[in-house]
Formats: structure tokens, C-alpha cells, sequence
């Protein structure tokens, strides 16, 4: 059944566009989950519109948040492991608790975070699940009709916390048939993303097969953690005799469809080879800070070419999903570095839309609002106490970035269908899912053990 | 009249006590604007209670938060002077923009920014005015039942902007009439705070005076900025011999009753005289990342014994007035340099709270949640999914510091007032305030002339 045209007409288009366009009297409109025109409003008659007209004049449309790492399997873990290094908090908090995960209690963590991130504007994740019960992850994102690339994680060798892992041909067979069922599912909104945890859980022949099984699932993504931590790195170091990017340069992983959270700490050669294999890089700032990892020099990645997007990471190393509060993080912590011109307002917001779409080579569907591309839109209504009352195109971006919350966040849109209204989830019930994880959790530290 | 007394029952009580007690199924109890008595809801009969319960199954209650820097006078000027250095930000912007205003844009101003604090929980300030129409400040204090120390500030000169300044004669005749009129005003809860800019606005003449005028005027507070900039320090040294708080030391103004602004870069011998005077440290983590000043190794300062609580500052320089929003970074911003333990949850809550209290030297009327104390009070509503579904206490101070959001601000109280309801200021219509304010703005920048 096709779907009723609709027409979007704000107060103004932050288009994320190449030119960066903020449109001003303009309207868009989506037929099937796709903006099929752009146009100043006052040329055309909406009168006996054939279709749904929306009218929003005190709010901003901009493009659906694109976040290039998170963990919908932690959130039920919010306010659990704080205040602990990288390596402490999956030993005696993260890996446990995955562990203990039911396909019940994955199912109520991936909602907890796809309501969150969906009442705070993101509307593409990539994800990294547990290594158990990967469907529920794939069922809670058909439910919340989001736009993911998504799958289970691999883990074949564990010192940290040795009952988390599983054999290596497991790792890859249950990773196959996920890839299998799901890829491509829900009129392609779903892709499957291949996901080794990261280095020290993983074995070599695991890291390389993952490469090979790929092959076969076209804009499909590998997926993994590297050089988040000193710890970490000179554990790689001690084992390969190379650091982290390298080692997995020597094993041909790095490519365009490559993406590698944090790479907070990288040697030059390092950056070299992510610059020219186009290995992207997932930003996570609030994650960096909250386990002492360090800070990413950003403003130097940008301009030595390499690919930078931002990802919320799990909500118990930050402890938010929310693009808006990592968006202002990105800025702020560079200026002492690199001065308060770096990472401006502009810059940052471009991280988070079309350049989180290019590192997921969806550039050509999501990222930025144009003709031709999938309706995943967000409207903000600005006209509130907290926000610059300037008109100007750089306050807009200001507001944005540096000002909003998710208080701002009025309506979202996934490929023309509406998942967020008045702020409030249109698929789920937040009370009483906020209810249900409570018992859930309960459920869950009752049954974990630490070493 | 006598109010009639009322009781609020809510899920968790988080008093900022000394022992810092958790109090779940406990009410408090207020009259006359004062909390008369903590109890155990259970044994006490509340059915024919000579007064109105107001039952919060689903919130917590904490003290409102103090905040010992900010600049009402700013608010207007918001998103209008991003991405730039302190020095130029003042010249170019600040010292411009705060030139033109009227009674009536600064009333305006004060207004935005009463209402977003109080809608994200803030119940007393420490504010610096702009040079002129204070009135207008101490007006809109009173309409929004605000605390606030609270002060026009002085300049007698300025290199930066030349017409930004008034005669010594002025400003301390100007100030002297203030504190007169205001000091201890509405019912003890204004109460002025002596405002010279910093040291490179005012002469030395102005500084030595302001501390002898303060002197008839028990409980106020000398109130300025210090070592924010490396460059403000270089030419203060140059202009001097001495770092900044050392001048500030030989003119004899350190003590218990100042509040020093910022302190980022601080010789060894400058911290010892903090200390040893008990002078306060305003502590503004926004500000200071996001005009690249620097960041001030607070968890030092709080091991050597000095006075840490936090401000926003100014709107421009943030973007934001919300407390919530400055102790997360407050928390974040340190771990890559002290670690991930630093700056724990309860800690920065109590910079927030008691130690903001302690600052202005009223932590016996406010700061924390016990018998004979003030009742500001703020309840949060902390069933949400973008927060901790763990009960546990640990987890109430996470979801406040890590977590939480303006969303999460509920109800406010001042000194038994209600001043915001589910949300919204019960003071005034902020759609309408928006609006008033777009207005003024727009007829603030064209009388503005830039150097």
C-alpha cells in the first residue's frame, strides 16, 4: 500500500547538504519513505494538497542522527560500573553482566536504549551486541522501526572474565546465520554489522575469518573496539609486537567498511594507514572521559582526511545516549587543546549526520536532508528559555549543538514513518517499560557472578 | 500570614547531610518557608494531617543547587559569541553586547536566565551584573523569589572597550546605593555581592575600596574573576609583579567572604593563600573548556583543602545555565588526567549543593536537606529511560550527575514557594518570554557598536 504524501514545512532546514544550506521558508516532501521535493513554500499552492500537511513554525528540521557506536545490550547497566578503568569495569561489571543476559533481559535493554535514542534524535545506529540472544537486539529494532546495522559479538578468548566467550567456530557459525537471517531485513533497514569485540578477546584466525565471512553480505560492516586504553594497547603490543591499528592492519582488516571505536592513543604510522585504507573512526567522547581513556585529537584526524563520526557508546560508560549531549562533549573538550576555534558548532554537527552516514557507506540514503534520499528527520523546537534567542543560521547550529537537550526534541522520523511525538515514544510506553526493566535487572544481578 | 504547613513524601530523600544519608520512606515537613521536621512516613498518621501532602511515589528530593558564579545579564547574548578567546570574546562581544543594554533588555535577560535556572533546578545564585540598570536584576530577582547574592559589577578601566567603563567615583557610589537598597532585601533572601570585574578592568584604588565598603554590609560577598586566561595572568604580572591572586592577597581581599571565579592556573604559592584565607573557587567547567581556558585540577584543590563549588557562568560562554549539565562535566573532565575515580558521583553532587552553601556562607539556612533549614527544595523525576533502572544509592547520585537532564527537573521550591511545576516556572510564561526576548535582542544589536 503506498502511503499518503506528507509535507514537512518548518521554521528552517538545517540540510547538512555540501553546501550546508539552512533553508528558511522551504518545505520537503516525502512520499514512501523518501523526500521526493524541497521547495520554497510560498511558490507553490498547499491548499488542495493531496497529502498531509504539517506545519511546524517555531521548530527546526534536521536530519536524523547518525551514531557510528553503541551497545543497546548495557543499558540496562546505566549507574552500575561507574567510575572505573576500561579494563576493571569489563572484568567485574560489564562482561558478568552480559553474561547473565537473558534473551527477556536483552530485549528490555535494547528498548531502554532505542527509546532513548530515538527521544533524542538518532535514528541510525551501529551497534554491538552480547555474544547471547542476538535475535531480541534484531526484534526490538524491527519494533522500533529503526535504521541499524547490528550484530552479535565475538569473543573466542577471554582473560579478563573467562566464562564470557565462546568457541571460535560458534563465534562464527551463530555470527553466519545471524548475518543470513537478518542482513538486509526490514526493507533493508537493517544491515548486519560483523563485530569481534576487540583485540585481546578475539583470536587471530577469528579476526581474519570475520574478513572472510563478509564477502558475502554487500554493505555489511566489521565492526570493533581498538585503542581505547594505554593498558590495552601495550597488552597488543606484548602479544603481536605491534600496536593496535597496525596488528590489525597486518591482518587486513582495515578497509571502507571498516569501523574502529575510540583510537584515542595512535602513532603517526597508524594514522596513516587508517587516512589510506578510509578506516573509519568512532568518536565517543563522553565514554573517553568517563573511564579516565583520554582524549582523541580529533581536529588532527579531521584534517589529516581520516574519517571521524561520534557514538554514545554504552549507557554505563557515559551515561547517556544522546547525540546532543556527545555533540557539545566533541566540541568542548578540543578547546583547551587546540583552542575555542576548533570544533565548531558547524563542524561537530556535520560528525553527527552525514558524516556518520558516510562512515557506514550510506551516504547516498541518509545524513543530510535532499531529494532522493530516506525521510529519517528530527524537528527541534527551539523556542524555549534555554536556547539563543538569535535568529542567525550560526545560532541555529549554536542551539544545536552547545544549548540542546533532549527537552528539544519534538518529533522523529524513520523512512517517513513517525517513532517520536510531543517527545514521547510512539512505540513503546516509557513508564511502564521503565517498570518492567526494573525487574528485569533485578532478575539479572541475581543471577551474575564475578570472578 | 501564617502558611499552612505542608509535607512531601517522596521515593528517596538525598539530604547532602554530613553523612550524606540516603533517606528512603521519609517525609519532610515544612513550615513557613523552613523544613521543621524529617520523619519515617510510617510512624506518623498523616490521615488527619492539619496541612497538604504531596506524595511523589516516583521522585527524589534533593536540595536545591547553588550555584557561586553567573551572569544574568549574559543570558541575551547566547549563541552569539561561540568559538572565540576570552580576551576577544570580551572585546568584540561581551563588553559590546552588555553596553547596550536597557533596563529593559537586561530585565529580560535576568528573566531568561531565572527561568532556565530554576527549571533546571537551581535555587540561589551568585551573580555579577553588568555596569548599568542593576535595578532590573534585583526587580526580576524578587518576581522569580530567587536567593541570590547579587551585584552590579564595576569597571574603571578598560583597554579592551573604552566605552565600557565608569569613573572609580561611580562605581563605587553606584555600588554603595545597591547594597543599601537591596542588601537583605525580600525577606533576607537577596543579599549583595561587591562586583569588580577582574583585575584588568579595575584599578587598584577600586579593589582596595570595595573591600572597606563591604564592611557595613554583614553577609555579602566580594565577588570577582581570577586566573582564567594565561594571558589575563601575563598581564596582570606585567602590569604588577605578582600572579593574580597574590595581587589580590597584598590588597588585603582574600578571605571567607570571597569568591574567586575560574582559578585554572595557580602557582603552588597562590593555592596555599586560597587556602589559608579560606577564599572561595567558583569552579565553571563549561566555560573553561568551551573558551579554551583550561581545566582547573579541582580533585588538588579539594585534597589541599580549598573551597570548590560550581557556577555556569554566563550564558555565551557555556551554552547552558543548568547545573545538571556542570556537574557531569565537572565529573568527566578530570578523569583522563586524575583518573577515572576522581570526581565520583556524591562528591560532585556535594560541590553542587552544600559546598556551594558553605561558599556563600550559608550553609546553615541552605545546601542540604535537614531540620531548620530553608526549605529549597527541587524533586526529580527519576522514572525515566534515559536513567538507571538500579535502586540502589549509588546509583540515585550516578543518575543526578551522569544521566539526568532539565527532563528530570520536576518541581522546585524556594523557601517553601513552588516556583516551577512539572517543569515549567510557575513565574512566568516562557513561550511569551522567548518572544519579548527575540525582540529585545534584535533592538540591542542595532544600537551595538563593536570597537
Amino acid at each position: 500500500m503506498r502511503k499518503k504524501k506528507i509535507v514537512i514545512i518548518p521554521k528552517a532546514i538545517i540540510t547538512a547538504n555540501d553546501k550546508d544550506d539552512v533553508l528558511r521558508n522551504y518545505a520537503v516532501e516525502i512520499e514512501n519513505g523518501k523526500i521526493i521535493n524541497i521547495f520554497e513554500r510560498d511558490n507553490v499552492k498547499l491548499k488542495n494538497y493531496d497529502g498531509m500537511i504539517f506545519s511546524y513554525p517555531n521548530h527546526i528540521l534536521i536530519p536524523g542522527f547518525v551514531q557510528t557506536h553503541t551497545h543497546l545490550c548495557q543499558t540496562l547497566f546505566r549507574g552500575l560500573a561507574d567510575d572505573l578503568e576500561l579494563l576493571d569495569w569489563l572484568t567485574k561489571k560489564i562482561f558478568p553482566y552480559e553474561n547473565s543476559h537473558t534473551k527477556e533481559s536483552l530485549r528490555l535493554s535494547a528498548r531502554l536504549g532505542l527509546c532513548e535514542l530515538q527521544t533524542s534524535g538518532t535514528t541510525t545506529i551501529l551497534d554491538m551486541g552480547t555474544i547471547n540472544h542476538q535475535e531480541s537486539v534484531f526484534e526490538e529494532l524491527n519494533r522500533f522501526k529503526m535504521r541499524a546495522i547490528a550484530g552479535k559479538c565475538m569473543v573466542d578468548k577471554n582473560d579478563l572474565y573467562l566464562p564470557f566467550k565462546q568457541t571460535t567456530n560458534d563465534c562464527l557459525r551463530e555470527t553466519k546465520e545471524l548475518a543470513e537471517s537478518y542482513h538486509n531485513s526490514n526493507n533493508g533497514k537493517i544491515k548486519y554489522g560483523f563485530a569481534p569485540r576487540f583485540v585481546l578477546s578475539c583470536t587471530e584466525y577469528l579476526l581474519k575469518e570475520t574478513k572472510e565471512i563478509m564477502k558475502d553480505f554487500d554493505g555489511s560492516v566489521y565492526h570493533t573496539h581498538s585503542s581505547e586504553n594505554k593498558n590495552e594497547i601495550l597488552e597488543v603490543k606484548k602479544m603481536y609486537g605491534m600496536e593496535n591499528v597496525e596488528f590489525l592492519n597486518s591482518l587486513g582488516i582495515l578497509s571502507n567498511n571498516t569501523v574502529l571505536a575510540h583510537c584515542i592513543h595512535l602513532s603517526d604510522k597508524e594514522k596513516e594507514l587508517l587516512k589510506n585504507t578510509n578506516t573509519k573512526v568512532a568518536h565517543c567522547p563522553s565514554s573517553n572521559l568517563k573511564l579516565g581513556s583520554g582524549i582523541a585529537e580529533i581536529p588532527n584526524y579531521i584534517k589529516e582526511g581520516i574519517s571521524v563520526s561520534i557514538g554514545a557508546d554504552g549507557a554505563p560508560c557515559n551515561n547517556n545516549l544522546s547525540m546532543l549531549t556527545e555533540m557539545r562533549l566533541a566540541a568542548l573538550i578540543q578547546k583547551p587543546i587546540f583552542g575555542p576555534t576548533a570544533m565548531d558548532a558547524k563542524t561537530v554537527f556535520r560528525l553527527a549526520t552525514i558524516e556518520g552516514a558516510k562512515a557506514l557507506n550510506l551516504e547516498n540514503e541518509i545524513g543530510s536532508i535532499e531529494v532522493g534520499k530516506k525521510a529519517d528527520l528530527v524537528l527541534m523546537d527551539m523556542d524555549k528559555v534555554e536556547m539563543s534567542v538569535s535568529e542567525s543560521d550560526e545560532s541555529l547550529y549554536s542551539n544545536i549543538v552547545y544549548s540542546s537537550s533532549k527537552n528539544n526534541i519534538s518529533e522523529v522520523m524513520i523512512e517517513g514513518d513517525w517513532v517520536v511525538s510531543k517527545g514521547k515514544s510512539l512505540l513503546t510506553d516509557e513508564l511502564e517499560l521503565v517498570i518492567k526493566a526494573k525487574e528485569e535487572l533485578k532478575k539479572l544481578l541475581k543471577r551474575t557472578t564475578v570472578n
